[in-house]
């Protein structure tokens, strides 16, 4: 069998410098199960990283319905199909946005689509997004991600998380100063990049300067979307907020490439008027099989509730962990998506010690990473069917991982 | 049983006004196989249009081979994973460039990642298009993709397709004279969106020429490559090219989203570094078995050596048409795709014709559609299982439409 090392070096040859591995020791998997992944050897990891395959990973359910449909019709939105209406009135029934949905295969280009929209309604081309923000990678959106370290577009304004409405009345004000009108305000309803702040009084005040100025307020949800939070479907219904476009992607079809948008009708309609939009996988009815069982689970499996159970349940251990290890400084989290900074004897952030941390556990089969700007807060966020026996695993694992750094 | 237009004006208020449908009656289908697909009252639409599906409507080895990756494992680039390394390495063999593949979802992703690894190489932002070229939808795209119909950005120039060396060498001097550095010229190697150009004896030249001014030749290969052009895997390899960046899309996982690039070592390598790249969904375990499925169907079946038989023997009867028909003015192909232009009784382009002919084959259920500056070209580039009987069936079928028209 060949090596881990081995495969390294393969991939490294064929798929070249920009691909990253997470862990100082890589882990290669060979079949993942509900919330657990399993490596080569048949090893079961405990996976409190990934939210992507959100209802569990190779759910049954999933598959036979994207297997049912390769074997039917996969085409684009340029036929009729049923399916994608269908979706698309279920998904917009989720929002309290009257308006419209549109497909593409990932959240980058959702959120590229969705900054396209806003500036062909407001005429405008400045955005405003917090310090270390992750909205994508297409060229218009990595260049307002300050969290990819490149260099911003001169019309991008970045406020600290979580957006307070002093900053951003000043950054409109700075970016009218330089002749720029607003187009959008664009926020990732958890803050994850910026250390997964779930708190942040005053979005709707923000939201209200934003229009004030002309410019729409852009939810991204492919962070907090589709029940992660536990309480409410949407992480913007948490703040109560009425977003004029939604973003989403990561969780939509587990896993399946499928991401899109959902905008009110007058946002969207002038873009409708002199843009054809059409992207050939987005929302083909192979990915719409997917996203539509996913819809069908979590309701079947009632995983939101699951996540706002659970979650309260391991925030509950984290924070008497954090209580009696003072490397933990605080636990953040809404229903199962946490952030726990990882500090120094000093009191400083230390980036270093939340990786010795993430491999710390990788090394005894539990699965998380870390973000934030200093990369020392632990980014926490299962599968949704994670339960609290899984939990229990998780926290127990923990314990045994601060011990050993202590 | 709900009708077409009942579904017709859900699709409306659900999707919104960006999402066109084809033809003048929309067509509903229900199911897919080989080269052909069904409507809801099970009636066969011989498909002369979709290169998506490419080895053929829900082929069984690709569903297979997804069906099987979903129930094992679907996970991400950043964990290891053989299957992504093993497909690099193959779809690395069928080009000449010794360099790295990245994967992305869509082929508009492929071309803004290549558009952004350009940039960087060479320090520029000029891009070189043709005039009606069509290269993806994100924002940085669709602004160089002048047959959207929108502005384009400063940074971008255009030159007639197929380009001749004197207007490139034009465009680079106007570029140099606004203060614009080249970054790249890109085009489609069949240039299908200009009208289906197969013939273009001065890209070798054009190559150097971009090459001498710092830029890179980046070849888009979503339309022409993957066998479709039958003599040769890629399109570029028609012309003689050694692109720097190679991008592929539609055809690569026959309808599951899976695109990407190729680029010599030496253009990716400064991206590798500064850049980390990260596409959620790019390249997943279940995308890449949709994509190494299609490699092996392309070899098993000799899909390229048939393209190149049935593609000349539909052209050859295409030809004998338009010299009985002088609505078709000209016949061009490679391989299964082809351009056909109409024209009106005194010789100039009519898309008006050519529409009522695209329709005219569909209340036929034969189905093709019209492309180029005028809209005057049909556009035909059937899955590769398309056989004689196949073509037979089509110019039977396109006689009968002329004969009525006439």
């Amino acid at each position: 069998m060949e090596t881990v090392q081995e495969l390294i070096a393969r991939r490294d040859a064929a798929l070249g410098g920009a691909y990253r591995l997470f862990y100082a020791k890589p882990v290669l998997f060979a079949r993942g199960e509900g919330v657990y992944l399993y490596d080569q050897d048949g090893t079961a990891y405990l996976d409190a990283y990934n939210n992507v395959p959100s209802v569990g990973h190779c759910h049954p359910r999933v598959t036979e319905a994207v297997t049912a449909q390769l074997q039917t019709l996969n085409t684009h939105t340029r036929y009729l199909t049923t399916g994608v209406v269908d979706y698309a009135e279920r998904l917009l029934a989720t929002h309290a946005i009257d308006g419209h949905a549109m497909f593409t295969c990932t959240g980058s280009e959702a959120n590229d689509l969705a900054l396209r929209i806003a500036r062909l309604h407001t005429g405008g081309t400045g955005v405003i997004v917090t310090a270390d923000a992750y909205h994508g990678v297409t060229a218009a959106i990595a260049e307002l991600s300050p969290s990819l370290g490149i260099q911003l577009a001169p019309h991008v304004r970045t406020v600290p998380a979580p957006p307070r409405a002093g900053d951003v009345a000043a950054a409109i004000t700075d970016l009218n100063r330089h002749g720029i009108r607003l187009a959008a305000f664009l926020a990732d309803s958890l803050f994850s990049s910026d250390g997964v702040l779930p708190d942040a009084p005053e979005l709707s005040a923000v939201q209200d300067l934003v229009r004030e100025a002309g410019g729409l307020y852009i939810a991204d949800e492919v962070q907090s979307g589709f029940g992660r939070t536990g309480s409410h479907m949407w992480g913007y219904q948490r703040h109560g907020l009425a977003p004029d476009i939604v973003t989403m992607g990561k969780p939509m079809g587990n896993g399946m490439p499928i991401a899109g948008i959902v905008a009110r009708h007058d946002v969207i309609e002038e873009f409708g008027r002199s843009a054809r939009y059409f992207n050939t996988f987005g929302g083909n009815p192979v990915c719409v099989a997917a996203a539509a069982a996913v819809l069908d689970v979590l309701e079947a499996e009632h995983l939101p509730a699951n996540a706002e159970a659970t979650g309260a349940y391991l925030k509950a251990g984290l924070t008497r962990l954090a209580g009696d290890n003072p490397v933990l400084a605080e636990v953040r989290g809404a229903g199962l998506y946490f952030g726990v900074d990882v500090v120094d004897a000093d009191g400083a952030p230390s980036g270093e010690l939340a990786a010795a941390i993430v491999n710390g556990m990788r090394d005894r089969c539990v699965l998380i990473s870390a973000t934030g700007p200093f990369g020392h807060t632990l980014k926490i966020r299962p599968p949704l069917p994670f339960s609290g026996t899984h939990a229990d695993q998780f926290l127990s694992v923990l314990t045994g991982v601060l011990r050993q750094l202590a």
